[in-house]
């Protein structure tokens, strides 16, 4: 699972990086996660819904209604800005595109607990690795995915 | 989708009840959702896999590894047993099958916010629909969320 | 900290059983921790503040100005109904007194957990000790603290 | 309420300007919140707590002695790091020391919800107002303060 982060503003819903970042998460077999409103996650969500794929929406209130149309899945969590830690901790990787202050907070949160970010959106921050490509983002982030994954069964296997 | 709660006991993850409550979720072509551990979640989502269907496993800790072998989506909470709350806002209705103080927290948590409950777990309480079958209570559970579906319609329509 | 869980009607912001209990809490030097909503939780810390106590409201809504006149340190956590858990784990040990669905979950949370709950309200739950006067609630409430504290320390010592 | 944030870095428990911080908060009068764990969180519970004032202490985890020495309330709410947003929640305007992700995010998450952030720890981020002494940061917090609490009473007239 991919999580794509980014500004929220309904201006952004047809842009056109975010809707290739969710059609090429589709198309290499991932599941987009997204915060499931409108804006940037609204952009992804339908580029990977048009290319066959699946969305899960962690929504800030509790109707699913408030969810973005292109959400196969909403979680409306009631939890306010809270549901930020969920849409890091649910995907195995982050790309994070343009965004404010909340996208910043889900960059920081996903770094203070060591999920991988791919930068997509000019934040030049420290230990986040940068893309130039909708693609090349896209393959960086699957590959963090692995790592992910191999630091899951080592904690699992310490029994952590 | 429904959700489905009941005791986590490793003991009764092979349920016969449980996995007859998942198959019927999936044949009805509803998604389950749960609390992603062992015992009667693993039972249903057995149930709901072998049938073809779609599970979403909330879990209490922060590793996807600790949900059950037959969840399709795993969202890692951290919230240890905050995460109840989210089975229950996510469920447009729930299904409780026999289980401790857990399920009974998340029986309360839905009558408290105006989920609808079915009870085919023998639990007695006022303002739970009980049902005496899988049949019986996948069908009513199906029912609800229609209900669960209107109200949310009509708190999207007055702003709520 | 006690905590004291009960019904959040407005009717009851009078309950002389709730003020009692508040007024004990704090003649015995405990803190009242509550819902901070009004209702029998209003009254508990009405009775604490007038015995110069110290109340902590843990609200489920994000400002604090929903809490009742007698909270001393509002905790607005913009969680809803998972504030709940909040409760439940900031007290060293429950007083339940009469109320509803809400009430209940935070019973079952509570015995979840494993945080001992004394039972002033009729529940009449296996594993929750019963008390029929506020006294007896208050000072069996203060024991089972210790107990909690006790258990504090071994996890603690245990490095869980 | 004046919240601070900054590293949990134990060898940061003595550190000077963040006990001073803690003094003068005390000293005007104000309540301390905080992550409640070691770092500049304890140096600035150590100040308060030297001057005679309160803290609280808002806990990733679910055991109270995770509490430095320092907290008079600890708020054990098992979130993990979502506790970040109750820390921002509770404190009417924050104090932001030099510290790491998890200081960044709290920062972000009070951009987020609007809660105003003095910047002491060299953080230089947009809408964030600087201070270059610990007196200036506690005395521009406390004015903050007063905002948040006129913003809280115009919500709340507004039924929002």
């Amino acid at each position: 699972m991919i999580g794509v982060i980014g500004s929220g503003d309904p201006e952004n819903r047809h842009d056109p990086l975010a809707i290739e970042v969710g059609t090429l998460i589709a198309r290499y077999g991932a599941v987009t996660v997204c915060g499931g409103l409108s804006g940037i996650m609204e952009a992804v969500c339908r580029g990977a819904v048009q290319e066959g794929g699946t969305t899960i929406g962690i929504l800030p209130g509790s109707n699913k209604n408030e969810a973005n149309p292109h959400i196969t899945f909403p979680i409306p969590t009631g939890l306010g800005v809270a549901r930020n830690v969920l849409v890091v901790r649910t995907a195995d990787a982050l790309v994070a595109l343009p965004g404010g202050s909340g996208t910043l907070s889900e960059i920081a949160l996903a770094l203070n607990i060591g999920k991988p970010v791919v930068d997509l959106g000019g934040w030049g921050m420290e230990n986040v690795r940068a893309a130039s490509t909708a693609n090349e983002a896209v393959l960086l982030a699957l590959e963090l995915c692995e790592v992910s994954r191999d630091k899951r069964d080592q904690q699992a296997l310490s029994g952590k």
